[in-house]
């Protein structure tokens, strides 16, 4: 593994895996993965691998009724042996964790982000994100695989006319993806090996014209100072490029 | 598609997917499908698609401590998207429904009845049935995919010394298969399309030595007599025969 | 207690209760067991006893409405000292059991077997079966019982002109009874220390024309074979014909 | 019906059931209804019907142990068809209601309130009632024939020498009843009808030496004055001395 | 502490805050302690504070629908650390507890009992007491101060043309106050350490005209004879003539 | 209201309460509120009013035995009545909300940012904030009040002899302030009216030394540049600083 200098130009770090510090796992995009969603796609960011649908359907929420806007929400769960440990379904709990609501709220907003509810019309798009296989990072997996279920949900709309353009629907393009700070140096993309030792962790939502949509860094064993998030925010700024390449390749696909 | 004399010596009705009446839809079970559980099978039948994991722990629940005896259980699953239509998931509703208790209850009575307990000493194996995609039969998709994550687990766990040999706790084989009657016609192996127009619905568990484990036979649209009971079972037996051979094969891969 | 030979031609086994292997426990049914529900029936099998209503209601539930089609339902449950040992309440635990929901799918299911739903018009029964003593065979019973109460509840419908003919709407006539294989010998209608010890556990709904609606054989313990099968429906065969001809005597007293 | 003084000097009402107005309805006590309980209980009073049991169980609630204290307490329930409308099992709901919760603790309350649970020993005993039938005093029901049960209960425990002396446990005997005011007119005994109509409703537990468990008077509709109060209370001992005297008829059965 | 002879003739007890036995705690009782609400009060008898929210809304639930009638209902909870040791919130356990649903139903119950619901027309008012910190009397804290919010509630609904008069629908005023036996001592107004040893323990709902909307006395301990109940309710209704003259202050105030 | 200049060199909006876009709404911290807890505030920003206890357990859950760590945790909750239309409360609804969960976990991961957990040995606090009033920063003033509720809560720790020190534990300051952009205008401390209409909404918790413990900024309606954030978090800073030395002050107060 070769010597680099990392963006705050310290000598490398040797990640588990022996990528570098600003560099992303191997990421792939399946579209079409099942055939009954309006969107189907299983994406996988190293060994996490999630798989997102997006479900179509005319008209909207009681509560969002004759405002003229339509509304895009979002599910997000593990299956039990995600981890390597088993994890209790909530459905058997008869409850839905802090963690899984949590990103299901994240992964709704984000995607709203980019969309002009208004061009919807009173239309809904409810996305799942399953997760088959966790090692970090699931959460942003879950953003930059459900935009492209959500692309392919707005293009099968505008195909069977319940919107006129699927392009008016999308502002911009969108991808999440982890950063975080691990024996003071900042990384980019954990894996779980990483995530489970970092002093701060930030997940960062960007658009295709390079602003934010959401950042979350939350610092539970050491606060990070101003300097840090400004090369957490380099990192996430590069790592959202490459998946939005990767994005706009799968969706390029006929 | 041509005509051929079905078992009760009508003329062929002609099947949606060209099938025979006595014909299964394509199988495939791939083993080790994701990494961390002790057996992960995906298996196809058709379009329905079921991911199946085995989680073999250590220790049994605490109603069964100081029995001498292990014990294996399963849960079943759909995610949203499984259907056409989206489902409403257990865990947001705060409970399961009496469908997926049923065939969660189905699939570990089943497996037990092939397993010695006493082999498997107080250890515990807890099956994972997940359908990502539905189209009829994933009830028995779910026993026949779940056996080869069982027999995985168990590999594993006679490598890793838990118990002496997985091939004394598996007593026997077993898959399982759907049968019905539509328009008065028996047949093998029914998709949604099928089932849903079937007049009897059976599902029935069979071992390698050919006898039963379970035979679930449901007639709410029509009674069905002693004979056509007869030819379902004929049928089951043909359809159970080709999916053990099928779990053979990936059995014996490496 | 005398020698007989059973079905298999074996010398007979000396069942706990004095009983001959095909011989059902005393039965019996009392109509107008309570004053409020349009059906109302105790069911007695040995020490087995279930109050089985039946409530007749104009109108169906929301997704049946404007199908033409009425609607045949069941909830089972136990009463918490039905059994040896006190049981929770579901209602405490907040949720329904596995067992529960199978029960009460298992009886809705049969009596729709038997009714022509369109005869009912757009109209609703429920049955509840809640056992007050729990001796085996408990959802047989639920089943015989419930028969009888809803044919009340129909009458009191056409009494009452909610419907033209009860006996329009009622195809054929059900009852059910369970039959096992212990220590290898297959036997009729099992009390809770039979069916504790049975290899296969089989409960059989026959209409009155002989015809099967619901067969769930299990074999947890000892698969069985096609011969043992054979004989177990025999043996359900000849119970439900008893069991029939003690419905009938309850309906003719006016 | 003859005419006859009420207790503040009015001309009889006429009740629906030709009753004086501190008259009981018939009241029927039936000891040993089911056989599993170590005491099973049936009280009718008039329509109303409850099942009463008692379970013994050896040992306390983690919450109890190492205070040489025993523990009572009760759960009441409705089946659904004992009331003219069907009502939903709380099961179903998923939790139990006001009212119920209400009652059960009620129930407990008063039973604890003739027990020596330091008699009792680190033992429990757990009541329930479930209705089958009701039509007014269903909760009143419920105690006096909870107390029956608990007397069998405690006669089984000291048979079994789980406790030395069941009549060291009974510190004295208990009953309740319910009066209301009814157009300006206080009555003993309200069933449904009356009950729906009654300005004041008061249950009264009351010991055998006549003094006072619990009163639970309640004026949604017109308050009540203390001249009013002395009257109910009136009424209400003289259907408790009444029910108290059935209860020991029933008790001194063999 | 000066000895005093109490009603019953004994020399007075010395209460642990140097009470006489039949005088209130302190109390005071803010309106308008928040905003948002159409009545909001703080009250507090000693260290019970309870923060009482009357919430008039136009319209009713859908069951009083083309009644012509209002509703008024309440729901009451305790802050976990109202008491010296944290209790668990419902919400989180996901039930809402005996107690707490008792509590509830008891206030509703009595302010309903001083309403005229003609009067309020088809309007709603909820109550919510939420108690910051709990010394006992919690209960009856919960009605004396959710009167005052509900007439601030009225008089709201008056000022903004929803309802004609708020004299009109306030039949009476009404408050609650605790009683009880401690060591044979009837005594009046019990914070949590009398409350606790009380033998009997009674409160009592009194209307401004000295009638009883509510009376609820336990005997849990040692039953209480009539003598004693004359007693207590004397003590009671000193109590709350004193507790309705503060609610008078309080209103008066602009 | 004079013009000034915001920090982008804008001349400055007027915000509806009148304050600069960099002014902190009037803030109280009221120690010692109620008395059961060992740490009680009530804090108010603007109209934003909540009530934050700590309580000290001696031991920590069971997941985190022999760890020789504490734990801090929270739980976030709003009263009924805290906003301008009733909620619905989450103990009846059966079931906690998830923007609920997202907040108390915020607060508890922020608290633990500052606290030495080995310092603290295995004893555990844990933080309830319950909104009396919601006028936006609900969830940074939780922040702010739990802390020192924390504060005073090791004290009584450290005062008990249940810890050595409470300065060891408290490792920072922490406080907690909302910032967002309105109709383009970076802002400080959102009341709801301005909240609702903010195209970006950020919540910084910031230690004593100037670092980050957590960051949330969302942008549903319009995304955010990189300069708009740093904007925002210039703002915050000065916020927090505030915020900071109106803790100093409260807990300077003997």
């Amino acid at each position: 593994m070769a010597q680099i200098k990392d963006l705050l130009g310290n000598d490398t770090v040797i990640r588990p895996d022996g990528r570098k510090i600003d560099e992303l796992r191997p990421v792939s995009i399946t579209r079409h993965f099942t055939d009954a969603p309006e969107g189907s796609v299983l994406i996988c960011c190293g060994n996490t691998r999630v798989m997102c649908t997006a479900t179509f359907t005319a008209g909207v929420p009681r509560w969002r009724r004759d405002s003229g806007l339509g509304w895009v929400t979002a599910e997000y769960a593990m299956l039990p042996r995600a981890t390597s440990e088993r994890t209790a379904r909530e459905s058997i709990k008869g409850k839905v964790g802090g963690r899984t609501q949590e990103i299901s709220r994240l992964v709704g907003r984000v995607l709203r982000g980019v969309c002009d509810l208004k061009a919807l019309g009173e239309n809904q798009i409810q996305i799942d994100c399953d997760v088959l296989q966790a090692d970090g990072g699931t959460r942003t997996a879950s953003v930059t695989g459900a935009y492209v279920a959500l692309v392919d949900a707005l293009r099968w709309a505008q195909g069977h006319k319940h919107i006129k353009s699927a392009d008016r629907v999308l502002k911009d393009r969108v991808s999440a993806v982890s950063v975080g700070i691990i024996n003071g140096t900042p990384m980019l993309d954990l894996p779980y090996i990483e995530d489970s030792q970092a002093m701060t962790d930030m997940n960062v939502a960007m658009t295709g014209s390079g602003d934010f949509i959401e950042i979350q860094g939350t610092a539970e064993h050491r606060p990070f100072t101003r300097d840090e998030l400004g090369v957490l925010l380099d990192l996430a700024a590069k790592g959202n490029t490459e998946l939005q390449a990767k994005q706009g390749e799968a969706l390029s696909e006929k």
